[in-house]
């Protein structure tokens, strides 16, 4: 178990600070006026080999506890009142009693996905209550990718602040690039294992059945995957409401149980199957993200029949899986228009027993393929306002191909962007913290500051440069907008100094009434006293 | 006047159309299949000589008309009942009657910019009845960029789609590269006249009067200016509001009245003198943006007591333009969290009679410098779906430097995005169409359809030729998200197919039932002649 207050610097001033006895990871950002603050880290512990793997910080607290086949997982542990070591490190994080954290699990509105056989993971919480969590995307196709490149996207998104990694991986080299990501991975780990049991069956779809699904998900439960996407939602009588859509099934998973089904003109077996999957899950502790096979892939299917359907359906099959103790989160879309997103929340808590939500934007129109990381920023920063827990990332390549570096960085810095915009929104305790030290640092010049607590802090430079490269500017009491001379920063903490006595906002009116003949001898003083202005920010 | 069908080649195959008499400029899009679709079009008449300027489209209906100094503003023939040319143009842009384009003119509930003096500009509408506008700001300052390339910058602007530009220039040659940007542009041009009032007063706000500002107003307006920004509501009473804010006042022009106010102690003379600057600004037709000198600079500051206090002055200086059949829009804000931002839409709404409301951004975290066009695109997206007409993009350089023309792009598909995101919510008439179009473009694996139909096709392209340049790719049914063994799109095609006698959506679930028998036998023919299938979609 990792303990003291070991540090790695991740960026600029920026470093990463372990936490009290749990080894709870921080990222600590000294500024020049003395001040710190501290913020969420994700980046997992720096510098290590890949072929080896993270050291297995939670394998300990694993083997203290016991394995027990009844009771096993967090849900377990939280319904008996029991908080665990897991939860007292995500009470750390999001900064509330480890109590809240065990009800929050207990009640089932939050899950803490942590297979026990994932001992290299930092514990983390999704639900509504807590901070809004984004999912990062990898996973090689049949057509592109190697595994080292998706050990180094997993990395890479980790850097920039994904709190959960999917790993989608489609072709070749299935088992090994999951084991990869997985002993690399200091964040929970989620797939599709519908996937790789279609790669065993040899890609045909009408041959899959319940022994191999069983046995690739005892294999990915054996490897330490966290959650599995599971689209047992897809019943037989709801495909025909997807006929007359104008974009069908758009979901892998969906469309292939949506061919057994038809082929087999049978009920979907991980539906019919449910309570089995699930008491082979509760062993590992792997969580279900009910997986979203018929939501909208375009803006006319938003909202739709088919989609509400699954959705009461993915509501049903919740109370199964928590009969198992198993943790469960929900899939949502997708694509829909700013109007119809509250519905989607509304209808999850609605059918879904407080659940966490987990959507994937949505998306806010369909027009801007290489820009969809920012159509869907926009639905993300909206349903999670709402109360939707974790967001799946989209980046600037989707639609059009795989994603490569810099489009995960794009996706996750807007995600990122849409996720503390929710926290925001939501009042949570110490969002705005962040807020305020960046925007005091901009008002009073300190540009170091200012780049080191922004979101990518080296962009933030290198676009301030881009103007004005001198060392000197800054310091400058300006930029580049608008020059020295037209600096409303500088100009308020003119005013600001010449009301040094300033009232209080709300008795500002009658203040200024009383001390007219005051004000009339500051505006001498300011007369006399000042020397050039400036005035900034744009109009 | 421009007639006929003239063709211009935009991008791709989009065409610009002109339409009947009038010339109102489309783009037309033709599909693979045959089909067309026509979007809205700003980049104006292509391939002139900037040194010669763009045709004066209007002179002619402004001679027409003959100029009358009492009722000579789009407003006061909407009063009068009379639909002007201008009303008949805008009204074929954004298809609704002219009547109707008359009636929310007349109501105040829009505006039509169009300066007697700019008569290369095409006319356009604004206001929340209508397609939601986005507004490019381009300028130069005392430390960067030169004349050519402002006028490159708005050439650039309108070709992404900007409905108005701003020129915020404040440093040299003000008065050129103002003439050479109005001479130039086919979309209104606003401006904050303070600037250069300022620069002609040595940039000492304190010794600025209301005859050199009156001086400014005359020579912009004789220019073709077609609104301009006026900070008449920072009041004296306001200033000290702002004293114990995170970040004081943000705008240029708002601070540089309220260092006028404090210095002299007196009233702001732009609200004392609001009549004067409206009779000469009626003469020109010249719409006011009112100003929001003391909008929010930061999350912390959103929606306090400063702000709101001049909103409601804003309001009340409105009915004073009324009076002079000037045209008015209101600025807003600025730093807003998600959850503040419906209160800014409905105090404006509730403050300001109606007049169009027209927002910079509002950003809605302080966190990200470098990434602002994305923080202010949600808060945008989300006030544009409330109500507000015109959007003031930010581009990813705000508060770091001056945007170049890659920004420009970035800042301005950004805001077509959450203006676009927001007609959809509104339920446009049409606005729906293009996302339809191109999404039946994508399920039907027509990649062209689907580029040209893109916000920025060559974009779109380049993304899907990075993972698969083959051309035949381009024809392919799947794409290399997922590569061949794993389209859903494909599969739901198959599916529709094998469910050829698809039921109405509402009815499927009783169709079903009813047909279980067919479906059984649909099940064996689908069994029987099903080839190799495909699924995509990310999960």
């Amino acid at each position: 178990m990792a303990t003291g207050n070991s540090k790695v610097t991740v960026q600029g001033r920026s470093e990463r600070v372990l936490k009290g006895d749990l080894g709870v990871p921080v990222r600590d950002v000294t500024l020049t006026n003395g001040e710190r603050i501290e913020l969420y880290e994700t980046a997992g512990p720096q510098g290590h080999d890949v072929r080896v793997g993270l050291p297995p910080l939670r394998r300990q607290w694993v083997q203290e506890r016991g394995l027990d086949p009844v009771c096993n997982t967090q849900l377990a542990y939280a319904r008996h009142g029991i908080i665990t070591r897991e939860m007292q490190f995500v009470a750390i994080r999001e900064q509330v009693t480890p109590e809240f954290v065990r009800a929050e699990i207990a009640s089932g509105r939050a899950i803490l996905p942590n297979n026990i056989n994932h001992p290299e993971s930092e514990p983390m919480v999704i639900g509504r209550n807590f901070l809004v969590k984004v999912n990062a995307n990898i996973g090689n196709s049949a057509v592109s990718s190697s595994i080292d490149e998706e050990v180094e996207k997993l990395t890479w998104s980790v850097k920039w602040g994904a709190d959960t990694v999917m790993d989608l991986s489609t072709g070749a080299n299935i088992h090994l690039t999951r084991e990869s990501i997985i002993r690399n991975s200091p964040v929970p780990i989620g797939t599709v294992p519908i996937y790789q049991a279609l790669e065993k069956v040899k890609g045909r779809p009408e041959r899959l059945d319940l022994s191999v699904f069983l046995e690739t998900l005892q294999e990915q439960a054996e490897q330490g995957v966290d959650y599995f996407t599971i689209h047992a939602g897809v019943r037989l009588r709801y495909i025909p409401m997807t006929a007359r859509r104008v974009t069908g099934i758009v979901s892998r998973g969906g469309s292939i149980m949506a061919k057994w089904c038809l082929h087999h003109h049978k009920e979907n077996f991980l539906y019919e199957n449910f309570d089995a999957i699930s008491a082979l899950m509760a062993k590992y502790d792997v969580a279900y993200s009910l997986g979203d096979g018929l939501r909208p892939g375009c803006i006319a299917d938003a909202n739709d029949e088919a989609q509400f359907a699954e959705l009461a359906t993915l509501g049903e099959l919740t109370k199964v899986a928590w009969e198992r103790d198993v943790q469960v989160m929900i899939e949502g879309p997708g694509h829909v228009p700013i109007h119809k997103i509250k519905e989607n929340m509304d209808e999850q808590l609605r059918l879904c027993h407080g659940a966490p939500f987990y959507t994937l934007g949505p998306l806010t129109t369909d027009i801007a393929p290489g820009y969809d990381h920012i159509t869907s920023a926009i639905g993300a920063a909206i349903i999670g306002s709402h109360g939707t827990a974790m967001l799946c990332y989209v980046t600037p390549k989707e639609h059009l191909g795989l994603p490569d570096k810099e489009d995960v960085k794009q996706g996750m810095i807007a995600y990122k962007i849409a996720a503390h915009a929710a926290d925001l929104a939501k009042g949570h305790v110490g969002a705005q913290l962040r807020d305020d030290a960046l925007s005091k640092a901009r008002f009073e010049f300190r540009w170091e500051d200012q780049f080191n607590l922004a979101m990518d802090p080296e962009i933030a430079r290198q676009y301030h440069d881009a103007t004005l490269p001198a060392d000197g500017a800054k310091t400058a009491h300006f930029c580049s907008m608008c020059g020295p001379k037209f600096c409303s920063m500088e100009i308020t903490q003119q005013i600001r100094a010449s009301i040094s006595d300033a009232p209080e906002p709300r008795d500002a009116d009658r203040a200024l009434d009383a001390s007219r003949e005051g004000m009339a001898e500051k505006s001498r003083e300011f007369a006399e006293g000042g020397g050039e202005i400036y005035v900034d920010g744009a109009k």
